[in-house]
């Protein structure tokens, strides 16, 4: 039963390696644990967000299905303080933009969507907003959906801020950042809605 | 230089086991890869797909973000090839259903919801849709939103057919089953749909 002092040495690079692999792995969590712990994140360290994650979460946003493949959408990404603190100084649910590296608007844009439809572009344009939050999360980053449509005079402020023509609908503001601790995730599985073959 | 017969037994475990951990790994892709990667799935086995699954799937959809967390939404989950094939048989983008292992229906609560508005159902609810095809694809299954709001005559149908109530609106049908290779996933990463600090 004799090991030798190289076997062992061969051993620990191996053990050493996994580590490294094991953790490397760790930076890029499953889907599915992704979507579970997903949080909307209200308090950020005042970090800046770097263009290449920036760009990561547009490349999702622009992954989410659209009806017929319109791609009724437009994505406006805010990296400057000043253009920040514009955005929480009116938004009553952005204050937290202070503290964001950066922020997300997505734009609808009924006339570039199916049938011309504003619920299509609505819809198109959600289903990229909530891969926005997720791509956020995947990267250790945060983020959280703060409404601008239906509210008309926030759609205003939001189209006059941005400079966004009058008929593009600024769905949102995404604030982007690096979380602190504060923020959990909320368990909202509810065996009641669910409904198995029929309501 | 001597390597002992029993170091490279434990090197080979040590291997063995490293191949099996990348083997449950693989099973799980991380949330970017599956972001870029789904495909809307339209052609499918006609495998079943197991409740584990649609229950993991369905957890995935009441983990979306809600605003002020109203949760305005239920799932009808179908499974039963008679209530799969009905639905095929009325619907003109659904037709795939015949082969899907089941399907999710996702209803919007407007009265639920935030200041009982149906934009914030319909959001909220699409937000928990997105959630189910990503799910579906990280579990190695394939999915497609096809479109039943706002079309009145489906959402009657729909409606009917699942014994949803007038208030409530079926915003889609999701057939999800186990995929074929035919399907794959587009690329609509676009610059010219990024704007930088504003429009």
């Amino acid at each position: 039963m004799k090991i030798t002092r190289v076997s062992l040495i061969v051993l620990f690079m191996v053990i050493s390696c996994n580590a490294i692999f094991a953790q490397n792995e760790k930076s890029f969590p499953d889907a599915l644990t992704v979507i579970y712990n997903r949080r909307s994140v209200r308090h950020f360290t005042g970090e800046k967000v770097s263009q290449d994650d920036l760009i990561a979460i547009a490349k999702a946003a622009m992954a989410a299905p659209t009806a017929v493949n319109m791609q009724p959408w437009s994505f406006i990404i805010v990296t400057d303080r000043g253009g920040l603190d514009a955005l929480a100084k009116v938004l009553p649910y952005a204050k937290m933009l202070d503290k964001a590296g950066a922020a997300i608007i997505v734009c609808a844009i009924p006339e570039k969507a199916l049938q011309g439809k504003t619920e299509f572009a609505i819809i198109d344009s959600t289903c990229a907003g909530e891969n926005i939050l997720l791509a956020a999360e995947a990267l250790g980053l945060g983020a959280v959906w703060t409404g601008v449509y239906p509210d008309k005079n926030r759609m205003d402020f939001v189209r006059k801020q941005l400079n966004i023509p009058e008929s593009v609908i600024p769905l949102n503001v995404i604030p982007i950042g690096y979380p602190t601790s504060e923020d959990k995730p909320k368990d909202k599985f509810k065996r009641e809605n669910m409904h198995w073959e029929r309501w």
